[in-house]
């Protein structure tokens, strides 16, 4: 049953709606019709938006993507030793994730059925693969262990990276933002056992 | 439509196609239909072996937990500074899960609608506990940096080793199970940067 709320939502904010209930239904289990329930809007409304689900799911991930990619084009991911900029790209994909949680989560989510989907995978195959010739890169400068392979490095860097996205609330009397960057960042590049 | 296998299942090998049923489709979306016909047997057949899914599900977890639980009464895992028996474990953890990879995936998919989901969320919680008690004894002792919050490094160290479940394959040709249990061992106690 639809509410007559009047339709008051901006493609920016009706995102936000949808994003959530994505989150909570997953994409292939949410219909059009579970859209309109939770904006409270008639279908007819969101189609006056966007061209369909899929649509609102492209637009998710690409704010999370774009995000993402984002962090490579700052000034300490392109000048530097290779660890350092590996070190700020590391600490900036936590504030990212955090900053943008419900559409990073989405987007860590994405399986892979639709055309929408399969691009969302390429595209942070293509994040992965930057962040790896980073490491690469500082493997081959001297600054980062050689005895760990670095495809296999990466991997566990993002999975512990990614977890976040499991447990960090932002309403949480949790750690900040800020905590988690340095806890991730200390960990990752010093481990923890006392020095 | 069941075929006419007979049914030479134990309630072990029973279990086993059940798990994969149940990693596929999810717990929630895995009807007895659908575990009868992958396993090739009649629901009456299964209903022999077992009162129902969710003593499957109990089973395949238990057999995830109790692998967990038995690393803590290890003798490493007993005896020592905390640093060392906490290396022990988180390297014993990733041949757990590694071993044990689709009991452990299942245990680590639960989401809590039934009792037997609840209990093994509880019981999940009371290792993660564990575990975070021997990063805090370590940490007493001088060997654990004291600069990451024990709680958060627990997530984040969990979250690194139970990523592994999204990309471990036995049969690629990738790390081995020792180089991925090495190479986690190396990254949570010393991190990437060479020393």
């Amino acid at each position: 049953m639809t509410t007559a709320k009047r339709d008051t939502y901006t493609p920016e904010t009706l995102l936000s709606v949808a994003v959530q209930v994505f989150n909570e239904r997953g994409y292939d289990g949410t219909s059009m019709e579970h859209l309109s329930k939770a904006a409270g809007i008639s279908k007819s409304s969101i189609y006056h938006h966007v061209a369909g689900k899929e649509e609102l799911l492209r637009r998710a991930v690409s704010r999370a993507l774009d995000g993402l990619f984002a962090i490579l084009d700052e000034e300490h991911a392109r000048v530097g030793p290779a660890a350092d900029r590996l070190e700020h790209v590391v600490r900036r994909m936590v504030e990212v994730l955090i900053t943008e949680l419900p559409y990073v989560t989405l987007l860590l989510r994405v399986r892979g059925n639709t055309g929408t989907e399969r691009w969302a995978l390429e595209r942070r195959r293509d994040f992965d693969h930057r962040v790896a010739d980073l490491l690469k890169a500082a493997a081959a400068e001297g600054d980062i262990r050689g005895d760990v392979e670095v495809r296999l490095a990466t991997r566990l860097v993002f999975g512990m990276v990614n977890s976040i996205v499991e447990w960090y609330r932002p309403d949480s009397r949790g750690a900040s933002e800020r905590e988690v960057s340095e806890a991730v960042v200390r960990l990752v590049f010093s481990g923890l056992r006392a020095h």
